[in-house]
């Protein structure tokens, strides 16, 4: 068992209405709030009249109204238009511009796993005078950030619940997975409800990403008995409830529940006194993102299986074996091949049967810039030093079996 | 799925060696140290030499020596003697003095569960005017507490990693579960090598205790998939790592897995989002240490598969199946009858093979005080509202067919 240093400051506020104490958790921040979204779709989702305390109503419609509703007498400062795969130009930079032109106290990230990201970038940036890229990319260590508040409206990342955020940048194709302890969100704020209207193809890619966020974490040289439940109590949750999610998307406790486990995928709770994988899915898809701009849990659930093809091997069959009987059933009296070969398949399947495109090609990718992709990947993610080492000519293999 | 608001801000340094970062720990907290700590048994606790930081090695050759030397330059005051099943007299009376009196601005607790929650106790009463049995009976809210650090050498309580603490007062025999947010330990160093001259019977009540704070949280009405699969790795974990602490002492891995399942035991962790049990076991075991001062982990393991007896029923049933297929392999195909009450009766006999002695006459208590001690628990403990209600008469039978 590996020695650790472990800490998860973040105050998780969850269930239906919880958003009523916002107001109350704002206080302890300041008055100066950035409010950082998306696209918009936080103007379109529905939200219900909140009784408050004082004994009013709320008359808000949507989450956007909802939250100025809730925090009228703040000075608010918006960023919109956050992307998927969020960038570092404009968004970042336009968020630290604001943060200290208008000298914000805190950052309310409301949205899905970019938002919040990139509003974790911002945060740091925000207290930091040179070049944010120099965080990002680690040749400085940031010494505070800006408190983060966020109110979430997909499940997938667990970036409410841990202290990293991935910023692409676009003239690089770079994608960097920035951690830092500064980022734990200070609140988060977790509605079930909010994620009700997440279409199908956004439900199962938040399903693929946190299925493999468990992954990365379950395939090591060295678990604990107690870490291999907990991730296959993970694996077994976001299947059953992912499936639920979409053949009902209003289902209160398959959303909620979906929503609880896509929030431990990334904090390290899983995993501690595991030795570490080198997170071999994340560092390749981070490539075909930063290349292709996909889905990232799409682009997840298609390396996978072929990464699992690629490293079964006489060390990591046990792993396998073990994935194979405890998620997904399989007899355990069947030749140790035969199971982790199924558990493969079963893999592949449960991903095709939650309706995602099995092949990068059916994403717009193609071989053309496979070398490239791998090369880079193989430069700058220490695969070589994976639970299952991956050279250069592996990554190409892996994703050229993708396609 | 229930709502929550949970928050865990407690920092863990998990490892052998790990006590090299106490200096570096303490120096946020100011210069006035309360060392709290037992019987002594940290005097002969041995510990190797550590190379610091500096380049230097540490001198001390036992756990209290060592901590000293560690902390050189601090102004230290001592308490000790905190005796098991902590004493509100003299224990955490005198360290309210000290605290107030020598203005300290941090507790170190060194030793198990006890030391701890008496640590707890104090560093909410060193920051409040009155009798500290105001806040510890809930009469006064804390409105702050010292900060705590701890140093455990005992796997059992999981008070290092969540914000209760016990104390016990004799003339009225009380024993209540104090919890507030303000006693979160700062952070807790976890050596697993401090556990490995923990004797046998400490070994097993420590197992006990903390496979009786996850039946406490599994058997409840509303539990997500996610969260008993997690209760469940615990079981199997504690088992099966527990036996193996008994059998060798000193097997690392063992003591560092029971070491890390303890600290989820108590901190809501496995069970976010479920309906409460109502603690029942704890709140009969609290009475019967009140009166007699028995070993709370081995009243609990005699009181657990009584109590399972008495609730089982045609509502709790699946829940006892389910039990006994995921934790003890029982065959899914018997019946479910059969099944639940072998999943009691391997309960019993998993505390029995670890050298529990599974009656409470063996620690000294018969049935003449049964009836006092039920009518207190009933008065004081809410059982009537547990995921099975018990009443007055069904607590003196559980206490009967446990002597």
């Amino acid at each position: 068992m590996q020695n650790f240093d472990y800490q998860t400051p973040t105050r998780l506020i969850f269930g239906k209405g919880v958003i009523a104490k916002l107001p109350g958790v704002m206080t302890q921040f300041g008055k100066k709030i950035l409010l950082a979204y998306g696209s918009g779709s936080i103007k379109k989702l529905k939200v219900e009249s909140l009784k408050l305390k004082d004994g009013s109503s709320t008359k808000a419609t949507n989450l956007y109204d909802l939250t100025k509703e809730l925090l009228k007498g703040y000075e608010i400062i918006e960023l919109p238009d956050i992307q998927p795969n969020p960038k570092y130009d404009p968004s970042v930079l336009d968020g630290v511009r604001l943060c200290k032109e208008h000298k914000i106290d805190v950052i309310l990230a409301v949205g899905g796993g970019s938002v919040l990201n990139c509003s974790k970038a911002i945060a740091a940036g925000a207290c930091y005078d040179g070049d944010p890229w120099d965080l990002i990319s680690y040749k400085v260590k940031a010494k505070a950030a800006l408190p983060i508040v966020d109110i979430i409206t997909l499940a997938a990342t667990g970036s409410e619940y841990d202290s990293g955020g991935v910023i692409s940048r676009t003239e690089t194709n770079d994608k960097i997975g920035y951690i830092d302890r500064h980022l734990y969100p200070a609140v988060s704020f977790l509605d079930p409800t909010y994620t009700f209207t997440v279409n199908k193809k956004q439900t199962a890619a938040g399903i693929a990403d946190a299925m493999n966020h468990v992954m990365e974490q379950y395939f090591v040289e060295d678990a604990t008995l107690l870490n291999d439940g907990f991730c296959e109590s993970m694996f077994r949750s976001l299947m059953v409830n992912g499936r639920k999610c979409l053949e009902n998307p209003e289902d209160y406790t398959a959303r909620a529940e979906m929503m609880l486990a896509c929030t431990y995928g990334c904090n390290g709770i899983l995993a501690l006194g595991n030795s570490q994988s080198g997170w071999p899915c994340h560092g390749i898809e981070h490539a075909l993102s930063a290349y292709y701009d996909i889905t990232h849990g799409w682009g997840l659930a298609i390396i996978t299986p072929r990464w699992m093809k690629h490293i079964l091997n006489e060390r990591t069959l046990p792993r396998f074996v073990k994935y194979g009987i405890n998620v997904f059933n399989i007899d355990k009296n069947l030749d140790k091949w035969e199971i982790a070969n199924k558990a493969i398949d079963e893999t592949y399947k449960f991903f095709e049967s939650i309706g995602i495109p099995m092949h990068l090609r059916d994403l717009g990718i193609d071989e053309s810039r496979v070398d490239e992709m791998s090369h880079h990947i193989a430069v700058n993610e220490g695969l070589d030093q994976a639970y299952a080492p991956l050279t250069e000519k592996d990554i190409a293999e892996i994703i050229t079996a993708s396609l």
